[in-house]
């Protein structure tokens, strides 16, 4: 018996060609994929996406909401679609919305935009790899438009630089529209690459990446000069609201910061702040995102302060928001819906989703820290999360 | 017009529930979400795993394999389900695993296992801590009571201590049976700090969690430390075979990777590899892992040889691998489908799943290295990736 | 004309064995070295700290204090000697010694002692690297009496064991009385792993260091795992008292260092306090210490807080802070001459050392941050610091 | 009895003064500095450099060399002052520069160049700084101007900005001739921040500082960006040389190489290579150096390969090389010496200064590499280092 996937030639997008191959798991393996593979669409949606295409992963949706946020792009409510297993966690991000709008809303600014391929040149000393670093600063014009010439959306904004040995990591930053951009940045920064590769005397070798962009993995790199969107959510709570929502005080709350931030420092963290990548994978996971970013989304920097009147300025940045609102996973037929619910589907939609995202994220932050405080965490998860084992 | 979301009191987990949750969406939104509303299964079996359930994010599967793994605990062929949008990803780590098939597999070994919550004590002094640091390590063994009588399948295994200025922070480590253990942790730690409180004179406050755990973040301390499962994959790969299959060579793929760990060091990555969110993530979200632990889970630690012989020895080590085959999202429909198809869902299967998910991710790391180095990274995206903007 | 640097056969260490040395390097580079070339001792006392002995340099020393210290073993006031050629360090160290006098003294505390050797072994798979991990937990005993065997002070604490790939790296953790102790350990831990690379099958090859010890290195492993001691200087600051001397105000200074400690986050230092290696250094060139150990020493958390009486209480834990009061530079004689103006020279004086070290920082901190705050930092480096480019 | 420092209101800088207070310290502690009171110099040359001169610390220096250099701005033979009180540290450096000279010397470069001082913003909200942060971008011209009027030899190259919350950070970078430049361009950025104060409206407050220069400590930042000198050492030594003159082979060395450098990925310190602050800490200490520097500049970055002859090409970056010969300690009399030995001092001395030091350094990677690995560190350092404890 052939251990082979079954594959079909002319169209593998089809009920068929999903078939077939769920058939052959059952042959191979005894187990039959009955909810799997069930799914509401044409498989012709997928190509781009996916390949053996056999089923689809049922991740329930639970909405939190209405979210106020006061953005640039982002401006009024939001329910916002939260795809997770996780026990607890919609209940945790609602009732911070709640907290949050009676507090007036989330005001969010993006800070920086960019999207990298960081190729590595190699030379014979580091001498010449220097040399070479003049030549690209000098030559930034000419690159550029090789860069660009391969993509539509893609523009090479600037290129930075950085120096070990005999090589030269180049960080090509990019703008790409309503897309992530990994791949047009990668088209992009190839094309410009060869291009130098045939004109520049006495490179050794080039590698496309060198670990400077640090694509789907967190890096202190992205985390100084941004990956993606950098959004900053602010909010000033009242302390009677905390009290009266979140059974704690802005003291204690305030005390657990600055505790919970020396940890981070010491643990060396990625993110001081509570649990930001829940909220945003349970978005990402509902409108198409790469999932796999959350590794680079996962970090923030948090910053807090009680102010004179006692109340708590709450800030959360993230360096790192890798989002899009075309391209990828963005128009398949659950995630467009999620993507439309929030008004942000399509061109001129990706920065409206970054704000909502990290709006979504503070009113988290908020919740979480409070249970924490308030010790209510434990119970709550008893209530909502089953505990089972 | 309300723009409360609908709940209702007697049972929120019914198709009717989730029927007004969605007209009422329509009514806020104007957005209908036909496709999110259509699911296989009773909402009845969702408590503890979501609020407010009104639909499903339907993500695409394909099936990549066989992986074969010589593990200790997954041994023989594996069919890996791999829910994503992302273009190419499937054929990227199927292309991966025929090399490592043909090569004769995958070798993997779990060697460390611990889930973790780090409450931080806080005292009067330095010197004041420091005796409490003493006092909880001659007290273990009721500590230990404690937190167990909480739980029935977590166990403390230790309690870590570090410290900074008057406060302690301890790091309790558990392992959790076949569950991910987040939620039990932190009942039975919350159980513990309780007693301590209770026992212990002098101190001025606790709080459960001080970023010291690094819960759905990634820290330094988890890499050095372990958090889940500490994985190590690894296999050495014929020479003809990295030529046939990958169409470049050992030599260039080994100096690719050193060039690279370079970058990572100094990137400030917390992956000197290529990929392995991808992987990972794919398989999280298609057996309802929380899927928020690829931040902890996007660490990991590359080491390469090339062998006197001329061939490629490469290995990965995932050191806060956090999977579980029971509780959480484990249990719904299509992701214990897709846990079954790897026979590892429920009791006694999480260490055979941790070893399946290791092996792909060293699949995909040789697949899209040698992508890298061949330069047929683009091209193979412009193939598969759509490549829209 | 020959290059070789002239050395004595019989004995190197005498003023005519320098001699000769002074007078080839005037022939080789026309310089003559008229003040290196005057101490105030004979160098017989030279063997064992340097080789090719010269001359001296004569770094200026001042005297800060009295410094008041509330330590376990450094208690009242002392005076410091700081060795440097930075102008307005003396000065501004002083100015904090005063502070914290009328302060009522630092308060110091010990939390840890460990010095590091940290071997790493190489076997033909992780899983091997694993199971030798669990035989070197059973055979501690004897490892301990191996390594001890080789020394009178040095006692092997524990060994801390980390993994990746097929490597086990030990971290031997030493109590080494009143030494640095970086020596000692070495041959311990030299003569364990040659006894267990004897005893124990199956070890590929082992190095005697990993950079798991990271000896004149500074990193996160040891800011949270202790090398040398682990001191922490705390106080509490009346604020008439920041007003009066420091000309500023606890909020202003309070809140520099919040947004001082985010900056810390994000730009990666390893710690997040203002100079404190400024007072380490001028310390450790003037009590002989090994001043290459700043590196590792220069780590330090800072955490303050502002007390309901609005005054401010500082802390400063230096977690690798490399000190001696025997062995080494220490008997030397300036150096022994400035131990001994401490009180603590020789057996039984390090950990007071320590305290004073820490004590002494302490001040530095509190004195750069009120400059920096009250903008008056720029201006005594004008005063004191000449600023001649 | 006062305690009170004694100090001259007329002139402290004289051997009276000096007196006055080792008088003062012996009636205090009863401790009599008589080496320490002597000194070769008259104390009027300190003003700028020491308060409260009471004597000096005598280092013992050790000559290594001759040290065969091929950079740009070091060229032929030097005999390298090393001021150390531990043994071996010489004799190590000394044998690396045998083999290094037997392989036809080391080649040095200078990457980059620039000093900071690093501010941060205070405004309203995220949205605010950012405004100003295009605001500083568009007015570099003018702030430029502001700074320079300030500084004969300083020179503001750019501008860095970083963002989180409402904060923006700004990190002025500048040339600084051949001082260090701490002070000039702490004096310029002040200049330049009060204008910068003065016209732009909104700014809540500024610091001067904001721990993103790390001036004294260490970081990721530095790594990236540089601070002080980027230079560059590498050299291809033969493998019979490896084998005559170290005791071991090339092989072995590469392979330790490798490991050390995963744990040093693992450990997460600041240079992957072996003891580079041993040799830069002595000669800073030799030549007048700001010796807590060697806080930044331990950092370093090592890169190593086998050729295909089987020879070692190895390469050490030293990112935040922090060297003077004008200004600070560099005219003292010794230290003066020092620098004219390596025909280093004054004007126009420091870029030779840098490649000395990094030539220094990689003799000293190799010589302890090899030490560790041909198993001889030990004993060399029984031989030498006497072991006391």
């Amino acid at each position: 018996m052939s251990t082979k996937i079954p594959r079909s030639r002319d169209n593998d997008y089809t009920r068929e060609a999903a078939n077939a191959r769920l058939k052959f798991l059952q042959e191979q393996t005894g187990v039959e994929l009955k909810h799997t593979a069930q799914f509401s669409f044409d498989p012709a949606v997928l190509p781009g996406n996916i390949e053996h295409f056999t089923g689809v992963a049922q991740v329930p949706i639970g909405i939190a909401g209405p979210l106020v946020v006061n953005g640039e792009y982002a401006q009024g409510e939001f329910y916002i679609p939260l795809a997770t297993t996780e026990g607890t966690l919609v209940a945790s991000y609602n009732r911070g919305m709640k907290l949050l709008r009676e507090a007036g809303g989330v005001t969010t600014t993006i800070s920086d935009d960019a999207m990298q391929r960081a190729p590595v040149f190699m030379f014979a000393s580091a001498r010449e790899a220097r040399e070479f670093g003049q030549w690209v600063e000098r030559n930034f014009d000419e690159i550029k438009q090789q860069a660009e010439a391969t993509t539509r959306s893609g523009r090479l904004r600037d290129i930075e630089q950085y120096s070990a040995s005999r090589f030269r990591f180049l960080r090509f930053n990019y703008t790409t529209g309503d897309a992530a951009g990994q791949n047009l940045v990668g088209k992009a920064t190839k094309a410009a690459c060869d291009w130098i590769r045939g004109v520049y005397p006495g490179i050794e070798h080039y590698y496309l990446e060198s670990n400077f962009a640090t694509d789907k993995k967190t890096s202190q790199i992205n985390v100084l000069r941004t990956r993606g969107k950098r959004v900053t959510a602010e909010a000033t709570i009242p302390a009677h609201l905390i009290e009266q929502i979140m059974n704690t005080n802005v003291e204690l709350l305030y005390r657990g910061r600055q505790i919970s931030t020396m940890g981070s420092f010491l643990s060396g963290v990625n993110n001081n702040g509570a649990h930001s990548p829940n909220g945003i994978t349970a978005l990402f996971i509902a409108t198409g995102q790469d999932v796999a970013n959350v590794a680079e989304s996962s970090a923030a920097v948090v910053y807090v302060e009680t102010t004179p009147a006692g109340d708590y300025y709450y800030s959360i940045t993230i360096p790192s928001l890798i989002v899009a609102t075309y391209g990828g996973g963005t128009g398949l037929p659950t995630q467009r819906e999620c993507l439309e619910l929030l008004g942000c589907y399509g061109q001129g939609g990706v920065k409206k989703f970054a704000e909502i995202v990290a709006a979504t994220v503070l009113c988290g932050e908020l919740s979480l820290g409070a249970a924490v405080v308030a010790e209510e965490w434990v119970s709550s998860h008893d209530q909502y999360g089953r505990n089972r084992p």
